[in-house]
């Protein structure tokens, strides 16, 4: 049997039909606390992991520490939107222009692509009244709502504002460099879906990361304030995190001020227990949020522990039923003994 | 580092963004001959799997053998249907429903379960025309329309035809059995997605059924006929096996008659190169579909040899790619070493 160069994580999730094991997520985890101290690693977690969307909160920090956020008079929904990979149901799209409107831009400025939305009875509803998607569709169209607000505040031509090198992402990469304290040089350098640069970094500093941001250790007075205020806003709006049956919005109702986590593209998952100072972060190898999800959800459950009634509900998520056309159940998804055996 | 109780199989497809590996594929792979020979191996080909919609060219024999698809007068096309894993799109229903119709019998005979369509451009117009989706949608309707006609042409109850026991589900497990040689026993059963049984088997003898499949070879002469004809009449009418850019059509495409390949969920993919006696089966180990389109795609490449337009043709189709929603390259998918040193 021949082996390829980099060996694959162990099997951390398994899913099943009916006895069977049908199919395996092997991963990486990574849990650390505020003074960077590892708390938990499996898998490898030094391997750069593009983060993609799970680090919307820290992209996030320019908008809110710039000033743009209360110069526009925004509140938590639009916070939380700006740190969202939304479903493009009707309230996140129209939130999201509205964003755009007090800034006096319109949905053209928007350079992150068009998409039907996520959510499929989305699409389908926007279809039937014989609409068409536009950018502010887009999942990440929070997020450029909060670039382009960041740049008409601060008096930035907003042109060209997706690309490597214009001062709105020269201040998210200061940004993400400072919260995860890992080096972001061009050539971990990729081009993320929406457009706009992302950078390869260890899983260990993005749990790191999200560890400092959900306590502010270490990040000086200012960003310590504005990031407090970002994962309050996630924690406080979830459904404007996500949406509708979304993982990102139904832990977060569940958690009720107690747990910040937020997916990326090709199964990234980061999240925080503020209350334990813990940031955690984990990749499913294969890109598979549905993988992901139940990475995150077990790994929250185990940190939580088993006293807690948290713990329950996401250890639940964590094992989820799968139902086939007609509804009736036909296997499922849990972690597998990799995960269990570590967090218990 | 923990470890789980099954270790994963090695990586065989790499997903790349900017100058980084962003997520890795697991797989196996089965190359078998007529005669039941390994041809080539990787990862653990013993390991059960459920086969899914990869096997709807032997689940159709039944269909094809008991006179059923000569008795109503269908061609090419509908055999290619009775295969299919279908997109939805208007062409695939409307010939769905024109099997049953001929058969006597309406959608509302169907027990597969409605789903919009596969493909988004379907489901838009559908939604777009005020429609909604019906079984006839379903990405199996095709396959259930075989069913429905075997029982009305043998005079059988068609009521309750996607349940374990019921004689039309007998016959396809016989004919699972004598082309695979596994045995398929209850405790090996699962529910498929589209409500039938499927049986976890080793892709040694998915392999093994796929090269008897496409030679006839130690089937007898009535399957061997069958078979043949089922094999056939995907080739010719690709696009009614999947449909519009979907990895079936375009590879049958592009092999003008000289390969056969059907996909299934869970990433599950089965082939087969009847000029060479050679059946293939692969497994995706996490369930993508994508992977398993890489990992055939170069297997069949490999295979046909580098002096053959038709591989050169496929190993493109193993190295995507991948565009983001403004249409800019961000990165490609390709085979890994484990795939490409043992193909070469």
């Amino acid at each position: 049997m021949a082996n390829s160069v980099r060996a694959a994580n162990p099997v951390l999730v398994e899913v099943t039909r009916g006895k069977i094991v049908e199919s395996r997520h092997c991963g990486a985890v990574a849990v650390f606390d505020a003074e960077g101290k590892a708390v938990l690693e499996i898998g490898d977690t030094q391997r750069p992991v593009f983060p993609r969307s799970a680090v919307k909160a820290i992209q996030a920090l320019p908008f809110v520490e710039s000033g743009a956020a209360d110069a526009f008079g925004f509140g938590e929904r639009e916070i939380a939107l700006a740190c969202a990979s939304h479903s493009g149901e009707p309230e996140h799209v129209a939130l999201a222009l509205s964003m755009l409107e007090r800034a006096g831009l319109g949905e053209e400025a928007y350079e992150c692509g068009a998409h039907w939305p996520t959510r499929q009875e989305a699409t389908v509803k926007l279809a039937q009244g014989g609409g068409a998607p536009g950018a502010a569709h887009n999942n990440c169209s929070g997020k450029h709502a909060g670039f382009l607000c960041t740049c008409r505040h601060m008096g930035i031509d907003h042109k060209g504002y997706v690309a490597l090198g214009h001062p709105v992402q020269e201040a998210v990469r200061e940004a993400m460099e400072a919260v995860t304290g890992a080096a972001h040089s061009t050539d971990l350098c990729g081009t993320d879906g929406c457009s706009i640069p992302t950078y390869a970094v260890p899983l260990q500093s993005l749990a790191r990361g999200f560890a400092r941001l959900a306590t502010g250790n270490g990040l000086g007075r200012e960003r310590a304030r504005a990031a407090g205020r970002i994962i309050a806003a996630c924690m406080a709006e979830p459904f404007f995190v996500a949406g509708t049956k979304r993982a990102d919005t139904v832990m977060m109702q569940m958690g009720k001020g107690r747990i910040f986590t937020k997916t990326g593209a090709e199964g990234v998952y980061c999240a925080a227990i503020p209350e334990r100072g813990l940031g955690i972060a984990v990749k499913c190898d294969d890109g598979a949020g549905r993988g992901a999800e139940v990475m995150v959800a077990a790994v929250l459950a185990g940190l939580l522990g088993k006293d807690d009634p948290l713990a329950a509900e996401l250890d639940g998520l964590a094992r989820p039923t799968l139902r086939n056309w007609r509804g009736i159940e036909v296997g499922g998804m849990r972690p597998a003994v990799a995960l269990t055996e570590t967090m218990t």
